[in-house]
């Protein structure tokens, strides 16, 4: 999301988007499997169908984007507090529900792979081939001090709210 | 949703919808009862405006919609305990929040009848009166071990993400 | 939202809306700061962003709006009961996540402090000021015993789902 600093939001320049093109814009709010699990999903299906397809990961949605020993970063301590809570990637993700020590997830992980459901590491790449655009935000990532090289390659320039909501516009629009 | 397979999303046909219909999608993801409150209220003022609607039940979302006496089902241990956990039908939903055991639900249900507001069970009989659309996600269904005979009656033919990606563009969409 | 009564949903007059028009629509059903801070951000990018915004508070959404000494309320016990658990007001929002008895929102919050991020509270007098419809839920007013001076001034009349739906129509939807 662009930086709505204490003077007002920012507002920055907004590309116009032809009416006619199939769009969807999914706001990844949450980090948890359970959640990217469906974001991933809905995104390369959507790709898949010939729509333009963008993810613009926020607020805790940052954390499957970050490289897996990206965990400790941040200029003081509560960043790498928040950070160190977060282990990113794609690999460390929890259930939002039913956790159980991670017996939840090791579950769901088992019954996925039995079903040959992609699982998120494999629906990230997918989403990157098939030209899911998939973009970071860049006020959250100043808010827990993330640098462009914690994230995982193959992502967009970081952008803010306007960008997303320019993108949004007569588009399919989620918050996961 | 559709399987999205090791080898990619599944694509289904893709019906076409006119583009002047006046459409709501509600993608239920959440199976507790704050949540499947909000999304039959919406879908059922939704179909009495004279709106097309449908809501794509996924992931936790698919437990409002078992068979009371359907909590186990599946052919393997894992299956079995994640329908345990989740003991189906509008009756047995809980708050996401505050539940303490069951008294905030008894609360706010009491606080609802006492207001003359539905309980889920009753919007969901409305939503089906008023030719609400309720699609039950296939690939939760494999995942869940869940056949069509544990599930309610009235609900229309399971489908995938791409169905309900189609019914998706120029609707109103909500991801619940 | 209108109250979906026993004999099915209230359907108010709807009013139409020219579709040229660039709308965003918010439905906030989360009284949680993690959730109330996107939903004002992009609430005020997109009315910084010429676009006509609307956010429909309901469920636990409601709470941000009430004022900070309207703690108590509601003519029985479990209206009490109900309020007394939602302290309201922007300046005592929990974090979803993390909250570790408070420590995670202070965090949090001296983060956004730091980098000139504004806070909820100075997020929602902007929105006021930048035109942002503010509409709080009747039904969720009528289930929590809430009167309109129990909530903040500069919102909208209260209404119902088939207003937060017509306004909804053609607009960039969010339900956060």
């Amino acid at each position: 999301m662009a930086v709505a600093t204490l003077e007002g939001p920012a507002v920055e320049p907004v590309p116009q988007k032809p009416e006619e093109t199939e769009r969807l814009v999914i706001f990844a709010w949450s980090g948890e499997l359970d959640k990217i699990w469906p974001t991933l999903i809905l995104a390369t299906t959507g790709a898949a169908m010939g729509k333009e397809t963008t993810v613009f990961f926020t607020f805790w949605g940052l954390f499957p984007l970050l490289k897996d020993q990206a965990g400790i970063t941040g200029e003081n301590w509560m960043q790498k507090m928040l950070s160190m809570m977060n282990r990113g990637g794609t690999e460390h993700l929890k259930l939002s529900k039913m956790n159980f020590a991670g017996a939840g997830k090791a579950m769901m992980m088992r019954l996925a792979k039995e079903h040959n459901v992609a699982s998120p590491h494999q629906l990230m790449a997918l989403a990157q081939e098939l030209g899911v655009k998939l973009v970071p935000c860049q006020m959250t990532m100043d808010l827990m001090g993330l640098k462009r090289e914690d994230l995982i390659d193959g992502l967009e320039e970081p952008a803010g709210a306007t960008t997303a909501l320019a993108e949004a516009q007569g588009a399919i629009t989620l918050f996961i």
